[in-house]
């Protein structure tokens, strides 16, 4: 069991209907599309064509901003404002999709592009997965 | 002269048509919010009846995550995401609403949850403001 | 292969001497560490003896600050300093183990707290692992 | 008085020996001194010369994190581990300087440098004089 499933198993109060499955999903796609996204940034500064990076830098830094504060509203469940957590849940799902939309534009020339693209749309299909059972 | 209006000032690049007055009081509205959000969160915990303050400790936490990744958002410009920027502002907009009214059911009794609701108030009213002007 | 060494692999220029594997176990464990402390300040804050646990949600809190803060920095290669890395992993070595030795006091009585206490012992040796090859 | 300042005098618990004017300074330097670094990172990416200027935006996204995570540490004092502050100190005021001294090298040429090197001094100066009366 990860870490991330002990957690939600062990809250000690009622977490209601959430689905435990489909959130534990969604809070480790946000970590890991967070360190995707910060590697990637990191990496297109090191390139050669950093100038032709920007946009990518920039959507990479916004989108990891986004990605660690839904991940940490996520693993919050006392007295939790589902309305709150549709609302991010949906421009998270909406930064991941612009920021994977841009990498994927790189992906054949610059690996870390390719490897941020897929972490993007995983991140994407989590959160609409778990908007869903909201 | 504020920081925030002396680094939107030194921008080296088009900012385009952004209200640069609107522009930086959201920043300020924001980082205020967060602080205010932090340490409201912090004092209800040290409260006897901390207990009663589950919800408003809950929503000042999840509060401040978005206004730190809001103001970081919003100091980046370089080929920025209008449509990014737009959606960010209006769920840190909802969710400082959604901290202020809680916090102003506490305000009689608990001074800083009357000081953190105007602070959740302002950022509200700064998102707002920004936003008409996107 | 995980995603954190993926993107270790594709970083395009030179890491020059670092141990990959012992910076992604590193930068794996902060992010649990970040994750495990954000869910065990709101499990504590749920619980009916809130008032017990204030210490464990302050040092929780102060611990997911940490770590959130050392993967970042973690995850940036380009022209990184090396004496603010191991500084950073001091500092985050340090508060793993303070929030560690807080969590084990409620670990018998709380299994939040024993999940915690787990995760930031593994965050504090892997920080000192890292700390050994730098 | 400013936000900052209310919310210290607002705590309702027993603030101890703490020297409340050089806590609010350093809560508010290391506010400024992060919305400085970001701005920063963010208006070297846009400069022509980018590719010069990697290590600045890398120390810049370094302080930032460090920055936003003292702030919020200091925000908290119920409870607080005064150990963990002072540590946390030391290593804000080491970045800063490191920062500071970057983008100095840089002042002469690029305005944003000039202006974030002096909000990286200022926080050096807040987190010592802080860490003084600690």
């Amino acid at each position: 069991m990860s870490l991330i499933h002990e957690m939600i198993r062990t809250y000690p109060d009622d977490l209601g209907a959430v689905d435990r499955e489909a959130l534990a999903e969604c809070i480790a796609a946000c970590t890991e599309c967070a360190e995707a996204c910060t590697a990637c940034a990191d990496a297109c500064l090191a390139e050669p064509g950093v100038a032709e990076l920007r946009r990518c830098i920039g959507l990479n830094l916004d989108c990891a901003d986004i990605c660690v504060a839904t991940a940490a509203i996520l693993g919050r469940h006392t007295e939790a404002d589902l309305e709150a957590r549709r609302m991010i849940l949906e421009v998270c799902q909406a930064i991941c999709r612009k920021c994977a939309e841009e990498c994927e534009q790189h992906a054949s020339m610059h690996e870390h592009c390719r490897v941020c693209a897929e972490a993007c749309r995983r991140c994407e299909a989590a959160c609409a997965a778990l908007l869903e059972t909201l």
